[in-house]
């Protein structure tokens, strides 16, 4: 296998999932699962995880059958990460029952040797001490964007302070925003953020899509909408996947790249809710991924009449 | 003056309006206002609505001033309709503090001769047996709209539902579009509008934009990001004021221009937030809102890129 072009660091995982159609335990899911599922659509992806000695093979076939490069997916005694979820009527707010980190306690993330010059880096929501640890191997990096959450926020707030400079994009959602600027204005948070050293601010807000903010370009994307959502498990993920993916596809960074790559998160996203887990996205390919795109476009699209 | 090509019926009134960093009595307001204020920048526009012997000068001035015919604005023995709101923090949520219809509780709305073969009619949010009423009185209507809510969905869903088939498009949050279909997902709301005879299904979703959804065309109209929202009074009325009166200035009510038609209102609910009351509203001109047209138009273009 040649090397990737696109390295992700993230949790692989199994998943209790309760909605008010269906409750299914020990569904494969994580951040890096769902990524990654997306991104090697449009570009050579490869994991960098840990799973206990119950991950199933089946599992690993499926990813390795996808084309994803499991070099980095390291297997250790133990079990795999567990989370537990469920959520309301309207699929909109989420309860997490229960999280066990397991084998994931002492993830110390490796980049194998084909994984070190990798241009385009994805830094899913870990410990951002881990973050900075991976950043520090990659000898090569052209872009690099990372996802946090609340809980590293309060939790590790010098950490994430000191990886800012050393990205290019933050994935992160409007109240995670809000909670780690301390502004309630999304421009001005991702002013913030600019200030604070990282160019590109990817603010997320769920079924409402999302809004990139450069330095000089403001650019707004509405999510797909759909009539039959199954669940929003990895639709995070899998909207990065499917934007960093895209960029790595490209191999450019330039605005008009980020407003293509951030439509076909959107895309990879509204997939990805469509089936119970990680189903749909286990399943796409990148002429259904266009055909999509180019019905996203009807729909944003205004024309340039002159009043 | 010629007769107006857009009319409104709705509400003028004084709004007391209390926001985090202000609070302010008799605040001019209204359904009608916003909209009319709004429409005007685009299209003649004509006010049926009632006020009361209270209404002061200034505010009628100030609506004539603006170009926007007061044929139909009567004035009863009596005091001005009167509205309370409080904003949350966020400028998201508002409680209702008081509701006083005063002369507005015995509108009866007469459209006078020179507006009644106006072609573009906007029904604000009134009771839906008026609405039928004002529909009755039009001779040449062309597109005809309007605006409703919880408590005439709850109140007379009969004169609601055979008012759809007669009106080319209903605006509506997305709350009150649950409440009114049964349905809970935005695309299985407006079929069921189109099948009980509405063709367009304009569903607001306040900050996060609006959906238009047409029986053969989606679309979706983010909102205009900005950094300093003053108060989110009117914003749906001027919202609508900006769609309508864009319809009415093309005179032309195609795919495409519905499509330019709600960019435009969604600039024009934007200059509404910026100020307190209908302030920024009074001050718009055609340039302006062509200006922030433009930058809508750069921050939700995709480039037809081919993955």
């Amino acid at each position: 296998m040649s090397a990737p072009n696109l390295v992700v660091v993230g949790s692989v995982a199994y998943d209790s999932i309760e909605t008010n159609a269906r409750a299914e335990k020990d569904v494969l899911g994580g951040s890096a699962t769902y990524f990654s599922l997306a991104s090697q659509v449009l570009a050579p992806t490869g994991v960098v995880a840990v799973v206990g000695n119950d991950f199933k093979p089946e599992h690993k076939h499926l990813l390795a059958h996808r084309g994803i490069d499991l070099a980095g997916l390291v297997t250790e005694a133990g079990e795999t990460f567990r989370w537990g979820g469920k959520y309301d009527d309207e699929l909109k707010d989420r309860e997490t029952l229960f999280t066990l980190l397991n084998v994931f306690a002492d993830f110390s993330p490796k980049l194998p040797e084909s994984y070190k010059s990798a241009p385009y880096i994805f830094l899913a929501n870990i410990d951002p001490d881990l973050q900075l640890d991976v950043l520090k191997q990659c000898t090569a990096p052209k872009f690099v964007a990372l996802d946090t959450m609340n809980f590293w926020i309060q939790g590790k707030p010098d950490s994430l302070l000191q990886l800012l400079p050393r990205i290019d994009a933050i994935f992160i959602n409007d109240t995670e925003a809000f909670e780690l600027t301390g502004q309630r204005n999304l421009l001005l948070a991702a002013r913030w953020i600019h200030q604070h050293g990282t160019p590109i601010a990817v603010i997320k807000k769920g079924e409402h899509g999302a809004v990139i903010i450069a330095k000089d370009d403001v650019m707004v994307v509405p999510a797909f909408l759909l009539t039959d959502v199954a669940d929003p498990t990895g639709a995070g993920d899998s909207f990065a996947g499917g934007m960093v993916g895209a960029l790595a596809r490209l191999d450019d960074t330039s605005p008009d790249s980020l407003r293509t790559a951030a439509a076909v998160g959107t895309i990879a996203a509204s997939f990805c809710v469509q089936e119970f887990g990680p189903g749909r996205l286990a399943n796409l390919d990148l002429a259904t991924m266009q055909t999509r795109l180019r019905e996203f476009w009807s729909r944003i699209r205004i024309p340039g009449t002159v009043l």
